[in-house]
């Protein structure tokens, strides 16, 4: 491939995000790990129709982000999200004709798959009401940490709705087993941080005080780590979803194969030789 | 629509339960409670030819019913179901032809599909032994309440026969787990109350004395709910078991887009506005 | 069929493994339980391309085997199996071009396939390290059991590669949860044996110097049992992994009027009725 014509494919599919400027959420990068904070606590940081489209495009385009290489989402105060704004949301979807309806449930559909699509491992660092589409986020992450005190609700009942949003009925099970999801759906009740762990939904229990810095302290290990090898996982673990065993297996002999010819898979070799540590360049 | 075609409509797909004379184990309705409950204590109520059959007409029905919302099935006495009876079931079958015998393995899958495309949510209630089919019965419901003194076996290879009775193989382990379900189907051996909860085969113990009444608790909290949503709820996550995300999350949008067409969760947001509770109705 | 034909069908489908001559580690069947010792103890035990592909061969050659009903896998020493040998595998793989790189995790793969095909029920009996491969091929198991002091990390992430190595990605959320998959897939870190049993990845957990003993005890009352239903069992866990709900109810009525047609259903019968233990002989 020629220079010019490979910086035409580099020019189509590649961003940085550093310097992004966020309307609806904050947003930072510091050592290419990128931090959303949900940020209107007096409200327990409920999602609008705003947040929700620039959230979903803002994962979309970290699909091409050169800067970015892991993310932690968490809310301001001591909250992480308290779902779709009553006032903002909710109220206006009482009278929407279906073709509207159906226009926002697949945005927020979206934003889930724009989540799972982003090569970068996201990290929900959850504290007090994680609740409606917010517990949807932490659900939708690749990993959590969170509270003692933290409750986390899947209370579309308890607003007339299922508890099929957003991809629930499908994840939610494969993260904490089918029964205590049924539960969970159903019944829309609280879970304590105790339970969440306990279940597997999250990873760890920290001190408030320490959840977000301990999030983003996972977060730069991935980063110091084979973050294209960490894409593929990710992609992988989306993929082999519905596949079988069989056919999940071929498929991970040629995602493997496809890190194996990366410099990564090298350094950690010639580190290993050299008796060193491996300082990974994510190529 | 005329009228007369809406009557028509509605003429095919409705029934009425309350009445419905069962007779080959209890059956009560109660504020749009269902309970079932298989009356051969003597014989730790096992299941027989006729059971079977009833159980899945019955619930087959229940896919029509207005005036229930949710199930409960437990046992009579102090157990749950001791699974198909020896003498009624397993001596007949051993001269059968092969199609008689896929006659009979088809109904009772037969029973655990009718189970799981009824709308309303099926809380079992386990106490004591639940072995083989009814082992599987407590599998195929939604929810389950048990105690301490429960004993759960799938005891099919005691029998001389597989673990992949009426879809345990499918469905086990997405509720307690690929290694610990490979080795209840094939030692057969109980499981304790604490180990069913811990593996979130149980959403809850409880006292032997209040199992019923918990049952029932949580089953009438259901039919206080959104009970049109509840049934979206469970046909999805029936739906969802074998899609991608990706296809998953297009299905939720779909449906829930659907229930927000409801009059259920306009009475969720008049009520919370309101500051009141809501109070639906089910359409 | 004729007395000939039925000896061509069996000659070409049935061989005995007891007196097989293990060149790459060890091989040994008592009682039609075989048990494999991976025997470099002091490298902690790691597999080479020549143990991948005698095991991959060996596997598939159980699938025929008349004398061998069910498997331990061991580790010499006090360690399961360290994975991939980094002089003996990774140094190579280095500088090999991309369909060598391919033919390597083909063949790790269809270890692991084979694995899942053969109809023997295989335990891992896990102490000490079980890392990379290692920790695959405990996964690869229908049972595992370990030592408190055990340590399983599936730690491609570490030398550079992605978590999708022999199916990880498929099969590791489905015993422990997404979750707690993805953290031990992205982060490479370890989890102790209390880990592992609280997860459900170990079924149960064992002093090291009874481990062994008690696999094989464990591996010794399935082969009591009725062999021919337990490879059933196997093949429809394997079978039924991306099936719909329906579809794996009637997989499982067919499957089952299978095992109902054999000799030991009527032998368990009659055991029973004759207040006896069954002697099952897996036909």
């Amino acid at each position: 491939m020629s220079k010019a014509n490979a910086d035409a494919l580099l020019a189509g599919n590649r961003v940085t995000l550093a310097n992004y400027e966020a309307r609806h959420f904050g947003w930072s990068v510091a050592n290419k790990v990128a931090t959303i904070t949900l940020n209107r606590p007096e409200r327990k940081n409920p999602l609008t129709f705003e947040s929700y489209a620039e959230l979903r495009d803002l994962f979309r385009q970290l699909a091409y982000a050169t800067d970015v290489k892991a993310v932690v989402i968490h809310g301001a105060g001591e909250n992480f999200c308290s779902g779709g704004d009553v006032h903002d949301i909710i109220a206006p979807l009482i009278d929407l004709p279906m073709p509207e309806l159906l226009l926002f449930t697949r945005m927020t559909g979206d934003l889930v798959k724009a989540m799972r699509h982003c090569p970068q491992p996201v990290i929900a660092a959850v504290d007090g009401v994680c609740a409606g589409a917010g517990a949807i986020l932490a659900m939708a992450s690749d990993m959590r940490l969170s509270t003692a005190r933290s409750k986390l609700a899947f209370l579309f009942s308890r607003v007339g709705l299922a508890g099929c949003d957003m991809g629930a009925c499908a994840i939610l099970p494969r993260i904490i087993g089918q029964g205590r999801a049924a539960e969970l759906l159903f019944t829309g009740r609280s879970a304590s941080g105790d339970e969440g762990y306990a279940w597997g939904f999250y990873n760890r229990l920290c001190e408030p005080a320490e959840l977000l810095e301990e999030a983003q302290k996972l977060a730069a290990d991935l980063v110091a780590g084979p973050t294209f090898a960490h894409g593929i996982t990710k992609k992988m673990l989306h993929q082999e979803w519905s596949m079988s065993i069989d056919e999940a297996i071929e498929s991970e002999a040629q995602a493997q194969a496809i890190c194996m010819s990366t410099r990564d898979f090298e350094r950690a070799y010639q580190a290993f030789a050299a008796k060193s540590r491996p300082v990974f360049e994510g190529d």
